[in-house]
């Protein structure tokens, strides 16, 4: 038996206040001055002086608004290179990625694609990156998808759903200010904090886990349980559990996977585009059959915070659309080896998806 | 303010039998066939052929077999770097620690003082290393010190124990194989695994704590319990659960510091030798004052384990030993300040600190 040799994120800097670190920590990584740093940062963040002021742009420094608006795919990181090797002169010192999950995946993505060749989707899988990525850092503003810390960047392709998953994909620098994610919206907060709650669910009930990553996942869950259900937390205090249950979460997927939720979420998302954070919390209200216990807490947490999910989002799709979801979903053989274990094909069936996409 | 950015191990492989990869996993690490690896190895293994068959030397390739009775020296390390240095033809490639703490901190010790010039005492404190280590891995046989996470290599000196704290100080690489504690003596598991409960006691209860610190240090201290009180675990979960414990107890200590236990056991250990793990035991015992609640389990889980602690180890000190003690102890500011507050120097005397060591 062979166990993974697991990168983690080799820096990364916690505290409220610590983006004000970013210029002095990344300044030393500078290459040359016509190697920029590449910031790209959610559009929300377009007029945000407080944020963009603490930017501090040299020589062909540029920033990037990108909006979050839809999942990231691998020709928009194919564009986005393109682009960010028209505009420099030489090859950047670093991309900085600011944002949620989508902004994190793409500065990920970005920094692979700048030392390899061809295009993104030829690298969706595991452990097809040939060289390392160049420097790159992720700062999240919405806590949840763990994308801070993780071996891969989740993107939409032209025949697929699914991640570069490589040792060159982790960040080398992350920074972790919890101020930052003070004005997320309280829908997005949700989604997104249940995105590591459901990663939790889904490492510690499944065939994969093991020591560490159970250890990780217990902390994570814990903490999305003071977050979300306990009410003895200041809002500075919430934030910052948060985004270390993210981080935890992130670790736990380290040797574990994820599983049934994702899976079907990733058939949401290719076929209608529906994100991630939302995409999860649809598929998982209707999982009780897999994760009892899980799902039953999701439910208090989300009357808690007056969460009403959309429904009948299948509702008017063609059995066409159903069987492209059902084939996202069921080509994700680890998700579903980890969520039902090695004989997972004699224990879900296509009419079984499809009878729970048509409740979604 | 300012945040530390915290450098983490940026390659860890958990699982037992992992220790079976380590070959593959150093080798792309060999610089030439004239570097070696060099296999700073705790000296119980001699002779033991189910660890030592699976080093699989090349080349100028070494092992050095060290003995852990007495904590690492700075004069040890200056000893083993002039050896390294004459036996082989050029630069190692690698230092690699197989051990509990002492051999951990030596291959931490002794790959920075390869590449850095003078003598190891000259580097105890914050952040004096200019160079960047070789490569080096660290592989514990004994699971509590947080030596395989940690920033630090402690070292006693000619005038002082203190640690080589820099960025330059965490292994590149760390394999967590639980089996290879299997054989740990019973009263040395406990005593280094209470120095991860103790870690996680001063760090929780410490001024310095922030959220990031806090929850590896729940998460270690939860784990604690179950090992040294819970009777659910089977002894292999019960070491890999110790070994996770320790990992995120020598995380905890990244944004906190330790506390009054650990300065009193450095006294100890400077004038007696005392080592690290049972020095922290005797001290701890007699902490009630300032940690009720951690002090009260510690004695539970000493009784539970049998264990006796060495009494009367200070009853035949003279007044001068007593100083000596204290003002080892005394100098490790950040210690007491996480402990006791900016205003530590008001909180705790000379004379208290004296009735403490006459009890031990």
């Amino acid at each position: 038996m062979s166990h993974k040799n697991f990168p983690m994120v080799p820096r990364v800097i916690f505290g409220r206040g610590s983006f004000n670190q970013l210029n002095e920590i990344i300044a030393p990584k500078r290459l040359s001055i016509h190697a920029p740093f590449i910031f790209l940062v959610d559009d929300v963040f377009k007029g945000n002086t407080s944020l963009l002021s603490r930017i501090s742009l040299s020589y062909d420094d540029k920033i990037i608004f990108i909006s979050a608006e839809e999942e990231p795919k691998t020709s928009q990181v194919d564009q986005l290179v393109e682009d960010i090797i028209l505009m420099s002169k030489e090859r950047p010192s670093g991309i900085i990625g600011i944002g949620g999950g989508t902004l994190l995946d793409l500065a990920k993505a970005v920094s692979i694609m700048l030392t390899n060749e061809g295009e993104s989707k030829d690298y969706q899988g595991w452990d097809l990156v040939k060289n390392p990525a160049i420097y790159h850092v992720g700062i999240p503003t919405i806590s949840g998808t763990g994308a801070e810390v993780s071996r891969t960047t989740v993107l939409t392709g032209p025949t697929r759903k699914l991640g570069i998953n490589s040792d060159y994909t982790p960040f080398d620098q992350v920074i972790l200010d919890s101020d930052l994610t003070e004005e997320v919206e309280h829908n997005q907060w949700f989604y997104t904090g249940m995105d590591c709650y459901i990663h939790c669910i889904e490492s510690l009930s499944g065939t994969y886990l093991n020591t560490f990553s159970q250890s990780y996942g217990d902390m994570a869950y814990q903490l999305c349980k003071e977050v979300f259900l306990d009410n003895n937390l200041t809002e500075e205090e919430s934030r910052e559990k948060l985004m270390m249950a993210s981080w935890h979460g992130g670790m736990s997927i380290a040797y574990s996977q994820v599983g049934v939720a994702h899976a079907m979420s990733y058939g949401l998302a290719y076929l209608l585009g529906t994100k991630h954070g939302i995409g999860n919390c649809i598929v998982f209200d209707h999982l009780e059959e897999f994760y009892p216990d899980g799902v039953k807490l999701f439910k208090q947490m989300k009357t808690k915070h007056n969460i009403e999910l959309p429904q009948g989002i299948c509702a008017h799709l063609s059995d066409e659309d159903f069987d492209i979801m059902i084939n996202i979903a069921l080509s994700l053989t680890p998700l579903w080896e980890n969520a039902l274990g090695k004989n997972w094909e004699k224990r879900i069936s296509r009419e079984k998806l499809k009878s729970l996409y048509q409740k979604m």
